[in-house]
């Protein structure tokens, strides 16, 4: 896809409040995870979306921040020992590992705030107008909460101990996986002023390829731990929870990433311009090999 | 002041989304904080600036209802384990207690979003407009992000085994104690469409009600304990950390609360209407003896 990497971390970076005050250990916090990486998927996704409704991707860029600021918020917390218990993320140590769990539950906190801020800045509303802020807020709001990112790791907390079957599965997914990158599809098109029809159709494309990269996750979860162990592939699961391989066999599944990165690809028609850069990468994503 | 809880309290219990879904046990620990009490303040004050302005309390009741979330918010994330660790919260078992340490952060986590998402939601834009939902997410989200609400905690831990001087105090009860009062005051502004200069006014009632409420606070944690003990009062402080008491001694601590309590109802000079409400309730504050 085109590389908006520098664009992205540079106006990333630009929103944090100033360390010169008593809460510097907050703020380098919020820094460290924001910093740590990542491939900047989900502002790309805004991005590309609103280049390919006929405005300059940069109309986006604080509707894509904001998407990750709360994909790294949601980061910090999951890592936490309440959570998965991570004490390290992207092979470095983990925020609450570095800060202390308070800090670092504070500085997730405060991300998610800083996303609605810049959402609604003077600055994003001279770029985009009053309109598409308040639909953003109101869409990633949607996505990333109890309806959404946060509902999907409910989800996975209530079928913790027990085999979820494949409906839950896919809807725990849905919201865990997609939500975030539905949400960041559908920021591009709202910053661009694109119709409802549009943004629906954005929506479908970060449905289906949320839960192809999901799918193809487990496929590789089973592939690549049975390559190292030396044993037939699909012999073994890693721990008793459902996965779509272990409720669907492996063929099923690499069926299933076909069929959904056609569907992402399908949703595209909607749009009139060119739509190469998202088909290509959709197929990226079904086809990586790690 | 007004009694508007049940207004509000029917409208704060609506917001939430239903519980017939799998991620129920989200829903229910978002809704046991929320019913869990309290006294309403900050919407209640959210609705009384937005009357105090000429309109309907009704317009500033989803602005009202999302500080409420957030200060709810923030409860359950202070009383975890990683924070002040409390088993009890008004008399009743803290929501980690219930529904585990890992639900509770999620539900923290999702009534933030909930908040925003109630602020832009097509009904509130009715009610108040595009431009007041813009302005009351920009406010809302500064003065409970890192700037506000999360970096007075945050303060907070960096004082925590040393003595704060007393312009560390004072910024750390700004934030953490004012911020959300400021906003609510201010939110109640914006929800009538009021010029910059009355939302100055209202931010600046919420600063010193709030700054002190939190000197009367440490009067009466010395002046009750010593009460208790049965030794002279001020003659010890609770631990090691610096209170506006020990800083400052008693007297000097009464007099800066009437100062301040004299400053708050002078800002409401600002509004034309019946501030007497408003006037009374900084009194009660003031003269509280619990």
């Amino acid at each position: 896809m085109n590389d908006y990497t520098k664009l992205i971390e540079d106006a990333l970076y630009s929103y944090l409040p100033s360390k010169n005050v008593y809460e510097k250990n907050l703020i380098e916090a919020m820094e460290y995870s924001l910093k740590a990486g990542g491939k900047r998927v989900r502002p790309t996704l805004a991005l590309e979306f609103c280049r390919l409704c006929g405005e300059v991707p940069q109309k986006a860029l604080p509707f894509g921040c904001a998407v990750e600021m709360i994909h790294t918020y949601s980061l910090i917390h999951d890592d936490l020992p309440c959570m998965d218990n991570d004490d390290y993320r992207r092979g470095k140590p983990s925020n609450h590992i570095v800060y202390g769990e308070d800090t670092a539950l504070l500085a997730g906190d405060a991300l998610q705030s800083l996303a609605f801020r810049i959402m609604t800045a003077p600055e994003t509303v001279s770029l985009a107008g009053e309109q598409a802020c308040v639909k953003a807020v109101n869409c990633l709001s949607y996505y990333c909460g109890a309806q959404g990112m946060a509902g999907g790791q409910a989800i996975d907390l209530a079928y913790e101990d027990k085999n979820a079957p494949i409906e839950v599965l896919r809807e725990m997914d849905s919201k865990k996986t997609s939500s975030l990158i539905k949400s960041a599809c559908a920021l591009g098109c709202i910053a661009a002023g694109a119709d409802n029809e549009k943004i629906a159709a954005a929506e479908e494309y970060g449905e289906y390829i949320g839960i192809a990269f999901q799918i193809v996750d487990d496929i590789l979860d089973v592939t690549s731990s049975n390559e190292e162990l030396g044993k037939p592939v699909g012999s073994d699961k890693e721990n008793s929870k459902s996965t779509y391989v272990s409720l669907l066999g492996i063929e099923e599944c690499k069926n299933l990433v076909e069929s959904y990165t056609h569907k992402a690809i399908n949703a595209l028609n909607a749009f009139e311009g060119d739509t190469s850069e998202l088909a290509d990468f959709a197929k990226q994503l079904a086809n990586r090999k790690k």
